[in-house]
């Protein structure tokens, strides 16, 4: 049996990892199917929004300066502006001391600079009551207010909502550029494993959880192909690796992935390309490798669930998100006070599974580790609302202090 | 043209909405397919995880009572066990100072109770020289000891995320009751709007953005279908309900809720049904009404955009995960200390839309308000980070207080 020679700190894992991305493609979809993709252009408003001066409000039209000196005991009265039969709203000109009802979202019809609300007018026989004024521009929604022509509204790197899509239909691109989904292809190997969704448990088997907790993690951000369970055996693996690297932008392989005899996905990325580094100072995920064949990334996960998941946060994601151009961080963080201490050691990166609490009346987050007694315990997980990385620098982390939780 | 005459308090409106939700059905789907969906069921684990004892490390399965006393430089050494042919590891009892090497995951020989780390050990020729003692159960993973046969592992309500999945395999559930996604109906309505996916812009017409932004924001959790454009008609707008009405769980309007005298839809509903309230104490989104038609509930939500997402946060939201059954809070908030006052008024409810920021140095976010002129400005939503809802018994929120900001 071998060992893990050297244990390199996680920093340069990733760096080393974060050296051999290779940026998706891109492909143009409907603005209304963005929602979630990664966009691959800046968006340049190639009109204002809104189009025209608009009503803000539903009211009248008017000219501002009409209504100086209205009050509630003293009204002004206005007219109703009659526009000749035919003609369009922007094509008339309002004359002094007359108005026009209009309602919000339509255009301000030339001459009037201000909308009158509902409330403070009283409109009978086309004549208005006026009982409030109103300064020019108020209740008016400008031309360009929301956006001008030429400004970049939406950059290149930004995963797309549902604010976002209606702006891009605002401003009238009807389509958009946004990266291609990686196809990523998932292996499961071990000769104890079986497939839980084809067969029921059998004395000694192992279902394989991995494959299919790797495909639900990237779902949203890439096309993750689960690609079977392959047998502890040089020949087998070897063979679905070529198979799998012909199909797939990257390759994800759990399980077998250790130091025992088994373990041979190290002998085989290094036979079929080159291994970069196979031992991370991580605590779970230890045995995570990398390699690459055929210009293609390939990372050797750990077997057990939990190993797997903190290999794949501390990792995977973080390539995931450089191949597909993601450039705004995730808000998927909190800020809490640490509630019970959680120790560490130096020269290592701990992954703590941990639960949070809000404590209501002093308005802050409470972090606490959850106890474990392995690094198997998957319930650990479920029963945990995140995640904090103890970098390699610290012993662990004291009572009281302020910590970044990721939330799951 | 009309007033509201009154506003009720968001609290009201909320606790109306909640009233009338119709809990949606329940669906089976395979495990695999669970993630992102509501359970609909308390999971209950028919085996034990692991079903068996098994090594938690690579290494030698060994008697830790015939480790006392070894040490780096005075080994212990044990003689390789060998098991009868044919016979299956767990048929055999590991006698007096024997080992076996063993992987992680498989199952623990009996008589053995311990796992001796690779790194303490040296074997050569079937004999191993052990470096130091390991306690019993030392690195290895019991039986149950993940989740015990009986334990609810999931609760009803919860929503599946990745490592959930997992622990649904692993426990041996190929199936699993979610609730089925809601058809919310989406209605828009104007004669000055435009389908942005069909037609350009035309002088004085306004894309309708509310439809797509309405379905991108519950795209998740519901299964929602755009209906259409309606124009500004009582008879076109009455019989584009009725037909939505008939295939939908729940209907969303926006547009139309306005007191101009071209929104009919409070009328349209109250003909067909009862309209239950028009008119929150929110800003933006003061429009809000709600009404019932065939038990079915309808949201009349304001046309402006900005207006629409206020609504929908504050309203709607709440009313889709009441009707999907979700009942552990999503964990899409922070907590930050305001950098700049936010005013508010007093018997009103403001959503205001903010942004964060980090600050390396004392570990806190801060929050401020985005300065907006309106609330058709789009992107104040799409550069914001996320919203605060002030309360309406609140007159603002003052520099250095600490409060809730909900994540987009």
């Amino acid at each position: 049996m071998k060992l893990f020679r050297t244990l390199i700190p996680l920093r340069e894992a990733r760096s080393i990892v974060l050296r051999h991305v290779g940026r998706v493609g891109v492909e143009e979809v409907s603005f209304d199917l963005a929602a979630g993709r990664i966009l691959a252009e800046d968006i340049v408003a190639e009109m204002d929004s809104p189009p025209f001066n608009r009503a803000a409000m539903d009211g009248y039209a008017v000219k501002a300066e009409d209504t100086l000196g209205a009050a509630p005991d003293k009204p002004l009265v206005l007219h109703r502006h009659e526009p000749c039969s035919g003609s369009e709203p922007e094509s008339e000109e309002l004359p002094e001391g007359e108005y026009i009802p209009i309602q919000t979202g339509m255009p301000m019809p030339r001459g009037s600079n201000a909308v009158l609300m509902l409330e403070y007018g009283k409109e009978r026989d086309s004549k208005l009551e006026v009982f409030k004024p109103v300064t020019p521009g108020k209740n008016v929604a400008f031309k360009g207010e929301d956006v001008r022509r030429g400004d970049i509204v939406l950059n290149e790197g930004r995963l797309l909502r549902a604010a976002d899509i209606g702006l891009l239909a605002s401003i009238g691109r009807r389509h958009v550029k946004v990266r291609k989904k990686g196809a990523i292809g998932i292996l499961s190997t071990g000769d104890e494993l079986y497939d839980p969704k084809v067969n029921g448990s059998s004395g000694g088997a192992i279902a394989d959880v991995n494959s299919y907790i790797l495909a639900a993690l990237m779902s949203t951000i890439a096309k993750p192909s689960r690609m079977g369970i392959v047998s502890d055996n040089y020949d087998a693996l070897k063979a679905a690796i070529v198979s799998c690297i012909a199909n797939c932008d990257a390759i994800l392989v759990s399980g077998g992935s250790s130091v025992g005899k088994r373990d041979f996905i190290g002998d085989v990325v290094a036979d079929l390309g080159e291994m970069l580094f196979h031992g991370v100072a991580i605590r779970p995920g230890e045995p995570t490798g990398f390699g690459i064949i055929d210009e293609k990334p390939i990372f050797c996960l750990p077997g057990y669930p939990v190993s797997m998941i903190a290999a794949f946060e501390m990792l995977v994601r973080p390539f995931l998100e450089a191949m597909h151009g993601l450039k705004e961080a995730m808000m998927r963080q909190v800020f809490a006070v640490v509630a019970k201490k959680m120790p560490s050691a130096v020269g290592r990166t701990d992954f703590v599974r941990v639960r949070l609490s809000h404590d209501e009346h002093d308005g802050e987050y409470y972090v606490e580790p959850i106890r474990v007694s392995g690094s198997g315990i998957l319930s650990s997980v479920t029963s945990s609302d995140g995640f904090v990385i103890i970098e390699e620098n610290r012993e662990g982390i004291e009572e009281g202090e302020r910590i970044v939780v990721n939330l799951w």
